[in-house]
């Protein structure tokens, strides 16, 4: 009935139609996301050169196979990937880093990693802690292997029953001064590492978080460099248990593992010793710069808000495409059902999301340059910015986990029941988005933080003493409470977030002050006011998310970009503050007054953003630049070739290319059969 | 390290201590909740027998395997599901039909077929649909044979490019007057059907909703019974082109599946002649009664709320145990971790959710009487309430579906890293509460149809024609639009929902009016207003919930339940109706005026409603009477023991059942090899 190739060589009509009437240059949108022409270039020449020989037909089927197919799959891509880019490293600048390790986990090659990389935390995390925390000689000895990976390592620091409270950590090593060892050992079942990415199946070292103790004193946690399986055979270590924690809703091919270690024995050298050290006889020092464990998660989250940026981009990049190329219910009756972009429903749920990811990733700009501001700073020991980085950072990994989360579930239910189907990959990448809201601080629990942050601010503020940047609208609000006008300029909006902002803020310190009243210590306070406190912290994250998108859009370098180009960003931008300003009215209507008729306007401003978008949608996610391999989508695909891509995936899969199952034979039949 | 039997034979101390400590008795909770004390021991007898001999291990790992394996577990389970309700209704009354097939897709059991029923719609849809419209002798010859489970049917109406747009559908079925036969094809791939559970390898036969053609006049959409494939050898028919889908994100072993025709020739009596019939010579006579159709629709609506509040509930119950038994960060430092239940933010994220799922409970409980009302009205001709119930049955799918899955998600998180292990089932329960925004009338789809409802109810109280009870309330804000006095009482609390609803509706339709005055017809100003109109209708449903909710609770019926069970019930609802209210302040305050001191009381009220819930809230959970293998999950377990569960899930994982894995001496430990 079918003839062999289904899928048309031309691109779907409608969406080359809507290819053509864009408005403005798609190449220059897309030089311009890259960072410049130049980058642009390089991201392509390494995307072509990464993706170029991929296996298709394995990569669209890797969800039909058992979790250790799926695990087998994974490490044998993820070895794959780190040959290529060495090999690359070795053609175009041998000895250099700026292709191997350094874009191993880069979010644009994602698409390589289809079921994650189970060595992507070894570069990302346990390098870099290594190169941070260990002396010269600990680094030659344990990270230049890694570099080589000539060993493979993870990091183990949540336990079964403990995650965000380190010091609630139960692993510890006792310091043996007669054999000068470390003596690991897990007491408890929820004292057992849990969750460390690769360290299931595929480390043989790992980074262990262990409490230290030197003659049954307590130190704290630290970091040791222990060896959990034999080189050669991989075989578990004497004392060591080991294993996977078992499937998960994503990263299906990480081997997150376990281990439990019973009278594990290290050398003393094995505890990473740059910043604290225990001598030959005990001697505790402990280390000068607490600070800089707390820095290294600032830019961890930083690279987290990376990937969240990059993942919604290319899901709205799939649901804007399907959104052309399907046909869904007239319009006008008497006319054919229409592409389902032009429903303004269809575009409310898509367009938002382009907007959004664009935001997060000109917050991201924002904050790595704040980041190497601040780097700078502590170079030369200057501390004083770090708290806000702190905040900042945890709020837009926050919001851009919350907010990229929800948005893509939003785009994936865009695309009706296709968007269910696995050959979709918007359910992959769901799990994978989601998991971002626990990961690297627990979302709740940075925002609890930030609202410390804030009340520390407030308080400042009170006492006129001077405020970091991004939190001196607080002095502002309190000085002069009144909002003024409403003008709905981008501006006003800004303005009306952070009184928002900083009227949570206010009511939380209210409440926090009655219970301190009341004779709660202000830990006891701070907790009960967490409700409160989470809401004003959400709230100023939003409020530096607009600031920093209108800034980034109409400040300086506007002027590097074509009107044409402009006019796009700008509508872009009104949607994301209309619809978000629109989305946080309760806390806005609190502090400012708005008429019915503002209100009103506000919506008519949204569908007309909404309006001026259509037209432009598709060019704009073409603008993203992914190519078909990151994205691994039949909805999304560049032809738009959607039906055909579809139905070819569903006849490529496994139990189609049979006629009557095993289940039949089995089960089925002779059932229906004793029924007769 | 660790000996056989890890799983405690006790309770969790934590857990029951939270027993001990609740201030009603769950027992009554439960017979409540089951809808009296004989339904409560019918239902437990039947779980008690259902539930007993299932394999725990094959359960525990279904997840590692491959799909194919997957789908045989899936088939061998819901056969065996079918074999012991038969078997059960034998024993207990036979000749009845309460057990089977009445149970055969009742919530309740869903905890059998983990990976979906692949026979389910045949007895949900099929059945029903052969009863409501074959004629007697069609009956007997299709229907019974279901009944029986002689052979397998699917419902194959969707097509891979057109969904709630009926009369969009390509498939066609043209009357053969030579032959008196009607012709099948599947003229493009786009019209190939695409979707129907237990179409793909499982069924036989299938009801197929194709465009009658009779001498090539096109009669509409109608329903045919279809052979697809071979009785005994399963081999797919002549001309029949099917197959399974894919792999999708939920609903694993269901098989859905795709069906195309080429000439497929079947006799002129496999259209369902009921109401409509195609005579010998070709005269087509035309169905009286479209009307039942749309009536069987509010009944599976109804069917879904049941599916999803049941859901939520057990979601609810896994949270809610873990959150008591989980310890993690001190509120006071100088204490130790506290049961993350202790922490107001978590309260915040868990119990409105049960909340919720009571809410839900109780309107689908109004609703189904409604229900029985108006089909006996329509028995004796009597239309009138049919668009009411239908609106009010599209919102409460959409609120129960979107809450729901918004909440089994919310749910999800707050149980942190662990939410995420496949062992948790909760990523499981996500996927298929989410299918439910999609299936059955697309979420924004119903939102429009209710937003049309409104607009015609607008109309009609403009006029002042007489409204349905339900939207009366439109009549009576156009009498008098001014709110009064905000006393945050429940019922103040529904009316300013209703408010909220009614000035929604009437900025829908100013905006529709303008458009019409521009000219624009009436369906296309409906469409360029769907934003608008999905809000009102959103808004119309919520308030509907609240005054159902109100009235369950403080109703009558209150009268038959103790005062303690009433005291934790009315807890429930002001939490509910708090969170709500504060969710959608921004709509409310567009008519109601809130001071600042009012907003205030809102939130302490929220907190407030959370401390009392606080102490009850397992006891509540316990109520809702789920048996472990409902819930599936080693968070949620009645003994609390999730550490031990978690860890003891892991240790049968596949893969752990060896030393190294395949990966490593194929792919990694020769990689790290020839890096040395």
């Amino acid at each position: 009935m079918l003839s062999k190739s289904i899928i048309p060589s031309t691109v779907n009509a409608d969406l080359q139609k809507e290819r053509d009437g864009a408005s403005f240059n798609s190449e220059e949108f897309a030089a311009w996301w890259a960072g410049g022409p130049e980058q642009l270039k390089f991201k392509r020449s390494v995307k072509e050169y990464m993706y170029k020989d991929i296996n298709l037909d394995e990569r669209a089927n890797f969800h039909y196979l058992s979790h250790e197919d799926i695990c087998e799959f994974a490490v044998k891509n993820s070895i794959n990937v780190a040959k290529k880019l060495r090999q690359l490293q070795a053609e175009r600048n041998p000895g250099g880093s700026e292709y191997w390790p350094t874009l191993y986990e880069e979010p644009e090659l994602a698409g390589l990693h289809l079921a994650g990389n189970p060595f992507g935390v070894m570069y990302l995390v346990v390098v870099k802690a290594l190169k941070a925390q260990c002396t010269a000689e600990q680094y030659e000895e344990f990270g230049k292997r890694l570099e080589q990976f000539e060993v493979c390592a993870a990091y183990a620091q949540t336990e079964l029953g403990h995650g965000t409270y380190l010091r609630g950590l139960e692993t510890r090593a006792d310091f043996d001064r007669d054999t000068d060892e470390f003596v690991l050992n897990t007491p408890t079942i929820s004292a057992y590492k849990w969750w460390p990415g690769g360290l299931g199946h595929s480390a043989n070292y790992s980074l262990v978080m262990a409490q230290l103790y030197i003659d049954n004193q307590l130190k704290g946690p630290h970091l040791f460099y222990v060896q959990v399986r034999e080189e050669g055979t991989h075989e578990p270590r004497p004392g060591v248990h080991i294993g996977e924690i078992g499937k998960k809703m994503g990263f299906l091919g990480v081997n997150n593992g376990f281990l439990g270690m019973k009278d594990v024995r290290i050398p003393r050298n094995r505890l990473l010793m740059r910043h604290v050290q225990v001598h030959r006889d005990g001697t505790y020092v402990k280390s000068p710069v607490d600070v800089l464990t707390y820095f290294a998660m600032v830019s961890t989250r930083c690279l987290i808000v990376r990937i969240i940026y990059v993942a919604l981009a290319a899901t709205a990049t799939i649901a804007t495409r399907y959104s052309a190329v399907r046909r869904q219910s007239p319009i006008d009756p008497t006319l054919p059902e229409v592409q389902i972009i032009d429903h303004v429903t269809q575009q409310l749920k898509v367009f938002p999301e382009i907007a959004t990811s664009m935001a997060h990733r000109l917050c991201f700009d924002y904050l790595w340059d704040l980041f190497n501001v601040t780097s700078k700073d502590i170079d030369q020991g200057r501390y004083e910015r770090l708290p806000e980085l702190h905040a900042l950072s945890c709020a837009l990994k926050v919001i851009s986990s919350t907010d990229a989360t929800r948005g893509t579930e939003r785009l994936r239910l865009a695309c009706g029941g296709h968007g269910y189907l696995t050959s979709s990959n918007l359910g992959n990448i769901y799990a994978h988005m989601s998991a971002s809201c626990t990961y690297e601080g627990e979302n709740t629990v940075l925002l609890l933080q930030i609202g410390r942050f804030l009340i520390k601010s407030w308080r400042a503020a009170q006492k006129g003493d001077p405020l970091p940047p991004t939190a001196r609208y607080l002095a502002e609000v309190q000085r002069n409470p009144e909002f003024g006008a409403w003008t709905g300029s981008w501006e006003n909006m800004t303005k009306a977030m952070q009184f928002a902002a900083a009227n949570k803020t206010r009511l939380a310190f209210q409440s926090l002050s009655k219970r301190l009243d009341k004779g709660e210590s202000e830990e006891v306070a701070a907790s009960h006011t967490g409700i409160e406190l989470t809401q004003a912290a959400e709230l100023h994250g939003r409020a530096f998310i607009f600031h920093c998108f209108i800034t980034e859009i109409t400040g300086p370098k506007s002027k590097t970009r074509s009107p044409s180009l402009n006019r796009v960003l700008e509508q872009l931008l009104e949607l994301y503050l209309v619809n978000m300003t629109l989305n946080n009215m309760s806390d806005i209507l609190r502090v400012v007054s708005l008429t019915d008729g503002d209100l009103s306007k506000l919506q008519t401003r949204l569908e007309t953003a909404l309006t001026k978008l259509r037209p432009d949608a598709v060019a704009i996610v073409d603008g993203f630049d992914f190519i078909d391999g990151q994205l691994n989508s039949t909805l999304g695909s560049f032809d738009g070739n959607a039906p055909e891509r579809i139905f070819d995936a569903a006849l490529k899969a496994p139990m189609n290319q049979k006629s009557v199952p095993k289940s039949f034979h089995e089960y089925l039949g002779p059932f229906m059969k004793s029924n007769l």
